[in-house]
């Protein structure tokens, strides 16, 4: 897919090496987080609050009560500043000046749209069910009109948007090599630990495969 | 320590049950966390970025080269908005819309300022790198004049902020207990993978045992 996903504001400043302006490259990201941090502007003032998310094709929804401020505040297509960061490792240089992290960080820029099409709200609802776990949709009970009511759904279109890569070693100063330091890279990633069952279950019903084996 | 940490732009609107505004708990979570989001607002529109952190006391320090573009905004003493979001796990709900995550997080708000005296940009620059790894700051090269030139520190005072924290198990609807579903809890960690020394080390070193048992 083809998007002038690079503009002045998406651009990569610092490290301008590390930009990736590839749609498949934004989604893989995308998809493989959980939490994203929402930015916007409240009376002159930045306000960031982390929210769950899912994609469908080049849109991400958010969602929300219909009563709490980020989404009456977005409804009223104000700007909004998406970032997602996946923290991938340390890296351990030879300098405390060269310690880094190894990461893929989206920043997406864009207006969110108030979501009133009752199919595309479920489209979107279904989206982040499956977004936390694949499978999980088939298995609940599905939203009723009260909550579907109750829900705000705003989709905010892949249009503006810069992904940020960096992998491997560290890089130290050409004259550090030769320090006996160790250095190199903690790899980090999410793991999960032991299920636990709701007490208030009033049926013995066995854990879900896609919940045992559970992986992003 | 007793701050006016809670005022009207911290106080938690949505799940108002979930709001701490007690410094140890504050402190706690940032002490946990490895990558947090800096909120500000250039030309009326919101820019959200992924940075590291460190904390002394009841200062959250960051930093980063002195031209970058978030740096040259926040050191004109605008306002910030750091949010730091630690996931602990994905809350499986009987229906799609009880579905939830427990997590903690922190949001707060300043104006940052710039450190410019040498101890205190030296203590700052200690606690990055004891933030990313304790006892790292000992075995690695201090930062030289010239990095120390190069490095923008700036300081968060820990004063306006909140916490918000979920917990436990799924909340489901009453009439919804009765269904054939399971419903749970799937705790989310952060794990290290197997460390990667740097292929151009120049001697045989043993890789340091605060990287071979990390955790936070």
């Amino acid at each position: 897919m083809t998007l002038p996903l690079k503009t002045k504001k998406t651009q990569v400043r610092r490290a301008p090496k590390r930009g990736q302006y590839d749609f498949e490259a934004i989604a893989q990201i995308l998809d493989e987080g959980l939490v994203c941090q929402i930015g916007f502007v409240v009376e002159g003032r930045p306000v960031v609050i982390p929210t769950a998310y899912g994609r469908v094709g080049d849109k991400i929804y958010i969602h929300g009560a219909s009563a709490s401020r980020m989404l009456k505040s977005l409804i009223t297509g104000i700007e909004v500043c998406f970032t997602l960061t996946l923290l991938d490792g340390l890296v351990l240089a030879r300098s405390a000046y060269h310690h880094s992290m190894n990461y893929r960080s989206v920043v997406l820029f864009g207006k969110a749209e108030n979501v009133t099409d009752k199919a595309e709200k479920m489209t979107a609802l279904k989206a982040f069910t499956e977004h936390v776990m694949k499978g999980r949709w088939e298995d609940v009970r599905s939203p009723n009109p009260q909550e579907l009511a109750a829900t705000c759904v705003l989709a905010l279109p892949i249009t503006e948007a810069s992904a940020k890569i960096r992998t491997g070693p560290p890089v130290d100063a050409e004259e550090d090599y030769k320090l006996p330091i160790w250095a190199g890279v903690l790899p980090l990633t999410m793991a999960t630990g032991s299920v636990i069952t709701d007490p208030k279950m009033t049926a013995e019903i066995d854990i879900p495969e896609n919940v045992l084996d559970y992986h992003r």
